[in-house]
């Protein structure tokens, strides 16, 4: 086994998970417990009874997210159900707490029904002051997403689909302007239609990227196909999508100026690559297993490798934006999240990098400063 | 307006909230982040894939509480829905990890719905090692909590109930110390027919008390009343109910040696205590005014005063029992909380006070020992 899992079971182990509950009032006398409970609490009660917006006033709702998932799409690994997701999730609660200080709470759901999902979240969300969607399946999610958006009063985000595609737009900005390539013109190839490819299609599109080619696991996505969904459908529409003889991802990949891989490990090698044009952008995500590994890309001949992982240079990482994005929306009051507001986050991204080079055209994920830039476009 | 209330308004505003999310493991390198996050995480998701029952060993399961309310019966207050029920369940959750250590997170549900809320703890329980029912109406709280052990295999309790019945039980049996009465032969009358009045009531009979009567608003449950749900026709054949002349509450007192109210507000005044028998028992257990203020009866000739006050001696106060009895239940992993753990728990309360006197038949609540005497019964 690989150190690194070998080291986290044994992290996770040792402080059997990886959060917990702590209260910021003291309750060290009668007085303390007579405010912080009963009898003084019921004052709060009756409060907010009268007017539910104030329990943003006088409850963990203002600064707390629900982060929910079904297990039906963990990382990479596939449907490992609810039980499997925790550790996922709760990993994600505390980057909230440490990069943007949201208190976040893991929901792993016992359903995988559409219908079911989406009335227990509904259900939760008095507690909550923003529900972040992770880890779930499409097409379900997109479903789920777009229904909990209408019909919550509090921002709702499926970061797998708009963390990702912002994160990807600020690494796209920046690789533009290495490339000094117009968006209009570039050719974008993107391996994946689900729920990171599809939302990243779609970002880039209303970013102003013109020419956009989806591939999912059969190749082009194309209105000559018929074993589309209505969320492929979509993305036929959107895209550009001229078949030709060769529909094969590395068929399409031909003459592409950027490939954009949120799919699966290993699927194009150096010379896929090569038949790009010269200097292309490589976006390799997924996750632990690029799409190619960097060293391999760069044999290729590409100019600026980027991937999911935290081990080469140019990690495309979620954690750039999901804790700003909800910093933003929590404490600006913002009930939809719009693809607006995650472009400018992208753009603020983009340009709070320093020293801009092919290895380096984004923030680390470490970086404290990040969440500011991203939370200044949510509003 | 109290100063209790504005000044617990004023600490709620200032904190927004009582409880927050703090990470357990250390997130300040890559290194840290690809332990605690992606991609070691990967490897704990697909262990517990494999086995579901070690979440108990990998992830926050084991050691936290879901406090699930509906707002259906919020305190004393009545129904004011889920986002109304947020400051308690949340004081509730800091009180569990004050008292006992363990993480509790309020679920504040908006549903009423009696099979939508079993259905809903049921997809939340991959996150949980417990579940806490709290402030939801009798007779809907009998069917929620009886099904939820029955279908879940982690610890079920709804406190109103049990919480409450260890607490009166444990005071009970200092109080039968104290007048030197056998508890098969008090006659004990009960005011309240809901989720405490019910639970207290089929304690103390399983405890061996043979004298019970209990009260609802319309006065004594007896087998000629043509007007009770099938949970108060349950508590009829279970109590002597012996109907006569008069079955008003102040009736069913006459010669009686306790009441114990978990009902309403001032039902009964000096007058009424005075035709108890001799040195009565008075537990007035609403909140946060009493059934009859402790020097009222005092006054009506009682001997033994308590109530769920914190400024009056004798406080029945949950925080005794429902901290101690998860504790117990994680660390013992109890699947199901029976009655003899708790009436073992209620004994080892009672033993626990020092200087036994009618002013002093119960722990002050905070205590930091009661925990473990409680977690001791429960396995």
């Amino acid at each position: 086994m690989d150190k690194v899992y070998s080291d986290s079971l044994k992290l996770h182990k040792k402080f059997h998970g990886k959060l917990e509950i702590k209260s910021k009032v003291p309750i060290k006398n009668r007085a303390d417990l007579s405010l912080a409970y009963t009898p003084g609490v019921a004052e709060v009660c009756r409060v907010i009874a009268k007017d539910k917006t104030l329990a943003r006033e006088y409850t963990l709702k203002r600064n707390t997210v629900a982060v929910v998932s079904d297990g039906s799409a963990i990382l990479g690994l596939g449907n490992l159900g609810a039980s499997a997701a925790l550790p996922v999730m709760e990993g994600k609660a505390i980057l909230f707490k440490e990069f943007a200080g949201v208190d976040a709470f893991p929901i792993c759901l016992d359903t995988q029904d559409t219908e079911e999902i989406i009335k227990t979240v509904k259900y939760l969300a008095p507690v909550f002051g923003g529900i972040n969607l992770e880890d779930i399946s499409a097409p379900r999610c997109f479903e789920i997403e777009e229904r909990l958006k209408k019909e919550l009063s509090i921002p709702v985000m499926h970061d797998d689909q708009h963390g990702t595609a912002t994160v990807v737009l600020a690494g796209m900005i920046n690789a533009m302007k290495l490339k000094k390539m117009d968006k209009a013109v570039a050719k974008v190839v993107i391996s994946g239609a689900g729920a990171a490819g599809t939302a990243v299609a779609k970002m880039l599109i209303k970013y102003g990227f013109k020419n956009i080619f989806v591939c999912d696991s059969k190749g082009l996505l194309h209105s000559g196909r018929t074993d589309l969904n209505p969320s492929k459908l979509e993305l036929v529409a959107l895209t550009n999508q001229k078949s030709g003889a060769d529909n094969s991802l590395v068929g399409v990949l031909k003459n592409a100026d950027v490939f954009i891989g949120v799919s699966g490990p290993k699927i194009i090698d150096r010379e896929a690559v090569k038949k790009m044009n010269s200097k292309p952008v490589i976006f390799a995500l997924a996750n632990p297993v690029p799409e190619i590994m960097p060293n391999e890309a760069m044999a290729g001949g590409a100019y600026i490798v980027a991937s999911g992982r935290s081990d080469f240079p140019n990690q495309i990482n979620n954690v750039l934006a999901f804790p700003g994005i909800f910093r933003g929306a929590l404490d600006n009051k913002v009930v939809q999240i719009t693809d607006e507001m995650l472009i400018k986050a992208a753009e603020n991204l983009a340009k709070y990098v320093k020293n801009l080079k092919p290895n380096n055209i984004l923030p680390l994920p470490l970086d404290k400063g990040v969440v500011k830039v991203v939370a200044k476009a949510i509003k």
